[in-house]
């Protein structure tokens, strides 16, 4: 029997790291959107001799150091004494490094599908991937977010049932998102531009709470993204020649080397254009509004 | 333009009223089930020269004093401002007053179509559906299970963005549903039972958190009805027929007069046997795992 669950991809517009010694008390606040395309986890285990734990990204079969993040769930759920084969298959639909969130939706996917076979309630489980994802750096409120879904704003920190997350109301905008390259959240969070975009993190929060809209949203995603100096030129230069075309500015995705946007219907067609004239690898999905799933997985069904 | 908003009925299995001065510090402990099933709540908003609110449940106009729920919700929304018609549509799919979470589910959905109209995150939004509910003895802790979806625990009481709801993960059991009789929550919670209701609650939670799976929950339900005497004679011939022919025990929906149970899919078409011998009307339904829904509808499409 397949076990699967499914993650959504988050994007976070804009944020505020809180670190402490508990990891329950470490996260982030900010805001994001959880997208339709993101994280799929397969969970298999077969009969076996011996207690073993094996791990795939995208189909390819990977060493345990290098996959931290998911060995740290794992050996928390599943119970000592088992012995057999148990697999764990991790499939993005986003690259990796990118800022999709793609180590929390592994953490977070392999929790739920360990759950659905070994037992723990979903905030237990979601608990154990969010502590993976901060004792290892991972990310600091993409947990959060993704257990939450939609349009989100973290508006106090923590773990899954300590952290108080939020929704803005989608007012049917589609995301536009162009991952171009790879920008490692460990690095950045150990850097001095830490203080500034906490600094900014919190004036963003302040403004979209007190005028809760996409629009706001969007402004405040750019405004943070340029103030920060996170916002490279090459990504500067990507970003207007996309606003040349849609109305709400588009931004960068904390943290990765990538490119979003909010879309309106009529929009859609414009920037494509743009898009194809940049030559540039580009998804537009819808924002995903609900939980993470876990299920029996059927094939063919 | 018609906003639409969907809201999941939701079942109560055993609980602990919690009430306190404020009403966001207010509300309860317990488990129960989110359907995919519910209340469609439609805003629609025409021009006109005063402030007016319109409510209509299944399509029939109703006073306001009929509504004091929704009226209460929509006063805190609708800009004191405002001039036009503004007309609130809720539909039911379970009847009122059976333990299905219909006010809350008016509530909920209210607050969500005027939010997409008149703005607010959902968390603001949801705590004034709450605060509409204790003060008006609707309920206690539909909106914030609502608000969460899935099977539910309430391990914290409290308003939306205070309470803690976790999810029981689902292993692929439906719910059937059969409304028998109304049973008003204000007399109960005014009456002597709410001590011992409070102590056998705790009691299930308590287990239930040491062994969160629906099988559990289902013994406990039980076990929460009979012990507080509010499973009534009636009803019991009613669980005690369907016992036979499934495997967890059926039990009663707080508060309402109405029975419920976890069916694997082997069981549906004995269940349904008895249940015609019963001659009695019934619903079965998927567990809804998500968040309410808020959405432009467009019909036809």
């Amino acid at each position: 029997m397949l076990i699967r669950a499914f993650v959504p991809a988050h994007i976070t517009a804009f944020f505020v790291p809180i670190i402490r010694d508990n990891p329950q008390d470490s996260g982030s606040l900010g805001a994001g959107i959880n997208l339709e395309k993101g994280t799929n986890v397969f969970l298999n285990i077969e009969e076996g001799l011996e207690r073993h734990i094996h791990v795939a990204f995208n189909g390819e079969p990977v060493k345990k150091e290098e996959a931290p993040i998911t060995m740290h769930v794992a050996n928390k759920i599943v119970p000592e004494d088992f012995v057999g084969e148990i697999e764990i298959w991790q499939y993005f639909d986003f690259p990796t490094g990118y800022g999709f969130g793609n180590s929390a939706g592994g953490a977070l996917g392999s929790a739920l599908v360990l759950g659905y076979k070994f037992g723990g309630t979903v905030l237990s489980l979601a608990k154990i991937a969010h502590e993976a994802e901060v004792v290892h750096k991972g990310g600091l409120g993409d947990v959060v977010a993704q257990l939450t879904g939609g349009i989100e704003i973290r508006i106090k920190e923590g773990g899954p049932g300590k952290a108080i997350v939020d929704n803005i109301i989608n007012h049917e905008y589609k995301v536009l998102a162009i991952p171009i390259g790879e920008l490692r959240t460990k690095e950045v969070l150990d850097d001095d531009v830490i203080r500034t975009i906490e600094k900014e993190g919190r004036i963003s929060l302040q403004r979209l709470l007190q005028n809760p809209t996409p629009e706001v949203l969007m402004n405040e995603a750019r405004r943070f993204a340029e103030a920060t100096g996170l916002l490279s030129n090459d990504l500067l230069e990507i970003a207007r020649e996309i606003d040349k075309v849609i109305f709400l500015p588009s931004s960068m995705i904390m943290l990765g080397k990538s490119i979003f946007a909010l879309l309106r219907d009529e929009e859609e067609k414009k920037v494509k254009e743009v898009l194809k004239d940049l030559d540039l690898h580009y998804e537009i999905c819808r924002v995903y509004w609900g939980k993470p799933l876990v299920e029996r997985w059927i094939p063919n069904e």
